[in-house]
């Protein structure tokens, strides 16, 4: 693969840094995050000055309002990327941690030691902080990064790569260890999917299309992230009114999030009970319902839905609605147009809700609780870089320890294998 | 990507397999291996004779002789084939185990429990002991298998996949557990590996070639296995009769696996001392050596090395020498020519010793033990799938554990995200 001049560059420079940052001390590479956050904050009125022209021209150019927010950053917003830098920084270091040692043969002692993953390359789009999130999240566990952001927010994303940057250099961490690819055409973003000699891995941060096209195009490893079309199943022995506050919960408190629920599938038994009095508190609440043909004539304000619905992610204030025969059928609507990021079971059935947890494959199974809580805090793990929905080397959140992977130390006295 | 129709009917029968699988008790997996060995003993002639037809026509088109005994199978062979099997059924089942549980927010219980990957395929070359082995890996673990050996083997993979999948069979496993590509051309093989509807991981098994093919065409995550140019470091406060043992067992124990030595790197201060004396026996042994110019001061019999000389994995009784000037110099060639697969030092010095085992980027780095031991059985794991020489997923010997992931199974009394 023939890469540009400024991907090899920044290729190169990443990998040296790399090199140094797996030996650093946790004590600089936190003092760093520290530092970074407050430059930050010092350097406010740059970021803002850069932000502003991104979105007059997304503006100029018809952006909509909801990525023109996405897009927007504030005072308030910059606050919040320096204590998310901060809160990094509070966390523990998974580098060098030997998570367990044992004998080998001959009395070989082997242990396996986290060390970090190299060079992570992240593609994302209009949000720039995640340039700063992520940027912390790879330092802090002895990764240089390479991020690629959108086209829409590249003044943003150079001004907050400048400052966090030359930050980190000024206590002595390598050149190179955050950087931001300035050309943001396609055939370079393709070129960064197929650097192998350079990316150990490709974290892609985004939307459906964004993620697809990133697995099509990359030979580097790539991590999929975030999409969640995922389920609330009522069984018949559910506790209703814990159904009613976790279905309510899992698709108003944060509609627009991977974790949030997009269809609620309801046991027949339960369904005449059930459905009317839920239904009626989810259209106050603004949500838009669209239900099979039984769940229309239990609650008329339902609008049919059509095959689509049980398969998109809304990201918004729309449910799918549909009243099944079994758990069994549960299990196979969520099989069938799952995505394998986060299920939930309302039951009190002992038996029921050992055959969910066992037989539905996702990145968190749940009994009796809200698929939000899938979610790095939520977890115990801190701060995450997404939320991983592909089986290999990370499921579900991934946090600092997931931004690493292992090498094998072995101590021997001379043994040669036999 | 349109997929032909032995990949796509493979494929659903796969898939439906692998959801069967997920679910299988331990005791009925093991008696499928069990089952599976003594088919093969008991369907020995049948084999034998579709191996014949391969080794005749491979004569014909005037394969090697390295090769061809890589294709030969034998009654012995196919006994081995059974009792790795045998010894598959033996080891511990890694699905369902809980790794950890633990609290998260308000005290839902989490567990991270191993399970399935799903559907793994596994591309390799012309040994067809592979696909037995493979084969008895993956169903272990829970998983379907698809199989693409090489065209050389077809006939013997054939029969080798009839008797264990029958075997499989007769004793309740789900049709399309083990499945055989029979067209080995490279269009079909081309879209093996971007059918990502149906495949979970692909493991290619062979050489250098067959490995960068996979990681250029696969958009299915793929896991890299197996080429090592690994070297041993015989540092100045080097016990010099611990490394005279442990460069030649690592050279010459079994030149042709991927954990033998290619270059042996001396530090001056005990090149004169070490090298003619190493070199005598190493020659003696049958080993070629290739040195560089201050090598070759010492020890007239060493041949000049080229700049390539250290960076091909020779898999045979050939050694790289090159004398350096520190320990950090030994590590720089190794972090220019290595592989990642396995790195040793060989010395007393206790700071020497810390600093290699932290600096240097393999899935096995030794202090004064051979690099031999990089395997499966040597660490503990047991029978093993390949050795891996990436950052995701699996680092060094890959095990069952290795061919599953996990999910989160969480246990909640009516919990909702605040």
């Amino acid at each position: 693969m023939l890469l540009n001049e400024e991907l090899r560059t920044k290729g190169e420079l990443a990998k040296e840094a790399a090199f140094k940052l797996g030996t650093l001390s946790t004590a600089l590479k936190d003092q760093a995050l520290l530092v970074m956050a407050s430059a930050l904050e010092k350097q406010e009125k740059e970021i803002l000055r850069a932000n502003e022209k991104d979105v007059a021209e997304a503006q100029a150019r018809g952006m909509g309002k909801a990525l023109l927010d996405r897009l927007s950053l504030t005072s308030a917003r910059i606050k919040e990327m320096a204590e998310g830098l901060r809160a990094i920084a509070a966390l523990p270091d998974p580098v060098g941690q030997v998570e367990s040692m044992w004998k080998g043969a001959q009395d070989i002692q082997i242990g396996r030691m986290r060390v970090p993953l190299g060079v992570i390359g992240i593609i994302y789009e209009a949000r720039p902080n995640v340039t700063a999130d992520a940027a912390g999240l790879c330092l802090k566990a002895g990764n240089a990064v390479i991020l690629r952001g959108g086209t829409d927010a590249l003044n943003s994303n150079k001004a907050i790569t400048e400052v966090i940057a030359s930050a980190a250099e000024s206590v002595g961490l390598p050149r190179g260890s955050v950087q931001l690819v300035e050309d943001t055409s396609r055939e370079t973003a393709t070129q960064l999917m197929k650097m192998n000699q350079y990316l150990d891995v490709l974290i892609p941060r985004g939307g459906a299309g964004l993620i697809r096209a990133v697995v099509q195009n990359a030979t580097v490893p790539v991590i999929e992230t975030g999409i969640g079309n995922c389920h609330v199943y009522v069984d018949s022995a559910a506790n209703l009114q814990i159904a009613e506050a976790i279905i309510i919960n899992a698709k108003t408190q944060r509609p627009g999030v991977c974790n949030a629920a997009e269809t609620l599938l309801v046991h027949e038994k339960v369904a005449r009970e059930f459905l009317p009095a839920v239904s009626a508190k989810l259209l106050t609440l603004g949500v838009e319902l669209r239900g099979d043909s039984l769940t229309r004539e239990l609650v008329p304000d339902v609008k049919a839905a059509s095959a689509e619905d049980y398969q998109v992610e809304f990201l918004d204030l729309i449910l799918a609605i549909k009243v099944v025969s079994s758990s069994q059928e549960a299990m196979e609507h969520i099989r069938r147009y799952g995505t394998k990021h986060s299920e939930a079971i309302i039951t009190e059935n002992y038996s029921t809700a050992r055959l969910f947890l066992q037989n539905v494959d996702a990145a968190a199974v749940y009994v009796n609780a809200s698929t939000r809580f899938t979610d790095g805090f939520q977890f115990g793990f801190g701060a995450e870089i997404g939320i991983s929905t592909q089986k290999l080397h990370a499921r579900g959140p991934m946090g600092l320890k997931e931004l690493t992977t292992v090498k094998h130390i072995i101590y021997g006295q001379g043994q040669v294998r036999e």
